[in-house]
């Protein structure tokens, strides 16, 4: 593992801050390196696929790109960021930068965004929604973190939700290896100092309305709950313009029996909690590889990655992978595991787990698929 | 009420056969007068907002047309029926057939169906998913019913789902005010011996699939589920791909409280259950009647309608009316129970009533959307 926190203790920090409340940890990582420069990060932000955005603030006025961007050669050598989202996805090295936060399970864990400061450059003060850990890389940034408090909306641009100011607990000039925690909810802003990286790693929390819309649009996809409101007992009544209490507790059963169902409930939330927010950089492998090539292939190289940004997870016994489920038998399980828990895989530990020919089944599909690649695709 | 039973007795029906055996009720109506004819009804076949559709059997071979038609002149002497949808949304006489069916709730009640048949004409076997009365009018139609069995599928083209054949229990030729009643799931087919009119009362029974998406699409309009999925309590774990049993849980609670929040379930409820499947052929009054109009109105009329088709339905103490939500206070709730649960209106009544001038604000409001109308618009 290429990060390790030095300085800091995963159990006491769940305790104390996760959820509850914000805290810096000065040198969390030691002699900070970065994952990526200004540079690469400016020319992620030319690609079409990439999500990235430019904040100016100009004076009062605040000012918002969009990339794809062409050129950078119009912004001064002050206050603006440059934000790019889900770069772990095409960044081996950024993905790296997550590892030591999985002490938190996976499901939980978004994405990593990357923004450039020049000095004064930052979005403004603002609230998240979800969890954040902002990282220092290169440069300095002045941050202030408030607990959550009575706020007023701002919207200095259709783009931007901020708040007029709030009361900071937190208020400090980060340095490279410094991390800082924000709990959903608490107001916050940083302007660099000096040109600075930052990299905040985010999580996720589905609300309510998420989590059904996407369980109803699961059950319309797949036809599943075709159980019809019946009422054989039916008798006379008075007032037919009446629904009757009974009737409407057996309307609200009819739902509750959809989402009380436990195969398809599991089944649709191992599918939810997989699928990439971001676009995925899939790249299937033309012509695909047979079971052969894969076999050499192991020979030849040592280490493999998975796809940046590739959610795996178990619900109950049952694996799942970028929004479908995979299929597992019993003596897989182990295989499964090692493929869901892991974002790197050795040679030496594959080559023992093919032996079984369904675990090699697996390992070409993913291949081919392009969701598990070698180091260096040009040794091929 | 101008149609009435003469030889069926509704408490005895809801017992033996409501949604549990079909059953030939010979003579349901004395002498009975059809409430519209077939020029009537081909006229309606001919606008753009009634959804119909020919059925045409030629030798083996089914051919579909659909609405609205510019001309009959192309079909034959034989073999072929005109099924006109919510014929009681357009047609007064049609609607007052609904009226004896009332002992049914109104929200399970749908529309009138009206069907014109040549000899030999019929839409083949096949199976509905919903209760439904066929009247039969005019002429004669040999019906037979089968109880839910095991049934081939059979598509002799693409807009028809018919069943190759079924073992019969009714097996009858209908006359005039003779009622069939086809609880869901039973096989049935029907071939007009005479030029035959069919009146199909047609029920509705949400299933799980229409009630959760139409619950969620609520949400998501509403905006009224935002709790989000928190977990202050997080301690560490040996397999951050599992997402756990309580994770899975807690996440299942999230949805299950929303559709367990009565205020909501309920308002969605009412929305849902008087949202007409069939446009209703609304006519706002422009320019828009004062309160002293209806007042001078209700002078001069005797009668008043609701409109065919519309919808009003009591949840709890709350009106809903075509798919919203009406505010009342509660002097008005015999007013609205009066509206709900009648199909006219007489100004003697309404006279009594708009002495509240709520009850005079919400009759206006009514009848200027076009909601509550007059016998004859021409009068004024
Ligand atoms: O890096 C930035 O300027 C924005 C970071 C931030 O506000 C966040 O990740 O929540
Ligand atoms: O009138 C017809 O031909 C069709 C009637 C029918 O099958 C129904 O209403 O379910
Ligand atoms: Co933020
Ligand atoms: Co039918």
């Amino acid at each position: 593992m290429k990060y390790q926190f030095s300085n800091f203790s995963p159990a006491q920090f769940l305790q104390e801050y996760w959820q509850k409340k914000p805290v810096l940890i000065k040198g969390a990582f030691n002699s900070f390196d970065d994952p990526i420069d200004a540079d690469e990060l400016a020319g992620l932000a030319c690609e079409a696929e990439i999500e990235s955005r430019i904040i100016i603030k100009q004076d009062d006025k605040w000012h918002v790109e969009h990339g794809p961007f062409e050129s950078f050669s119009h912004l001064s050598e002050q206050d603006w960021t440059l934000l790019v989202q889900a770069v772990d996805h095409v960044s081996v090295e950024t993905a790296e930068l997550i590892e030591p936060f999985r002490f938190i399970p996976n499901w939980r864990i978004d994405d990593v965004m990357v923004s450039f400061s020049m000095p004064g450059g930052g979005v403004g003060a603002h609230v998240d929604q979800y969890d954040v850990f902002i990282l220092q890389g290169q440069g300095k940034r002045h941050w202030k973190v408030g607990l959550p408090q009575a706020l007023t909306d701002k919207i200095p641009h259709p783009d931007l939700l901020q708040v007029t100011g709030f009361d900071a607990i937190i208020d400090a000039v980060l340095e490279p290896g410094d991390l800082l925690y924000i709990p959903p909810g608490c107001p916050h802003e940083g302007y660099a100092i000096e040109p600075a990286l930052n990299y905040s790693i985010g999580f996720r929390a589905p609300d309510q309305q998420d989590l059904l819309s996407s369980f109803a649009d699961y059950a319309l996809q797949e036809e599943c709950f075709k159980q019809r409101y019946a009422d054989p007992s039916l008798t006379l009544r008075a007032d037919n313009s009446q629904v009757s209490t009974a009737e409407i507790a057996q309307l609200r059963q009819l739902i509750l029996s959809t989402v009380s169902d436990d195969t398809h409930f599991n089944n649709w939330l191992g599918c939810y909690l997989t699928q990439a927010k971001h676009e995925l950089a899939i790249d299937p492998i033309t012509p695909a590889y047979q079971s052969e090539d894969i076999l050499e292939i192991l020979q030849q190289v040592t280490h493999w990655h998975k796809l940046g940004g590739l959610r795996c997870l178990f619900i109950a016994d049952n694996l799942f992978i970028n929004g479908e489920a995979v299929s597992l038998n019993l003596a897989q399980h182990s295989f499964a595991k090692y493929l869901a828990q892991n974002q790197q895989y050795s040679s030496q530990q594959l080559n023992e787990f093919v032996q079984n020919l369904d675990n090699l089944q697996l390992l070409v599909a993913l291949v081919n698929e392009g969701l598990i690649f070698v180091e260096d695709d040009s040794e091929f």
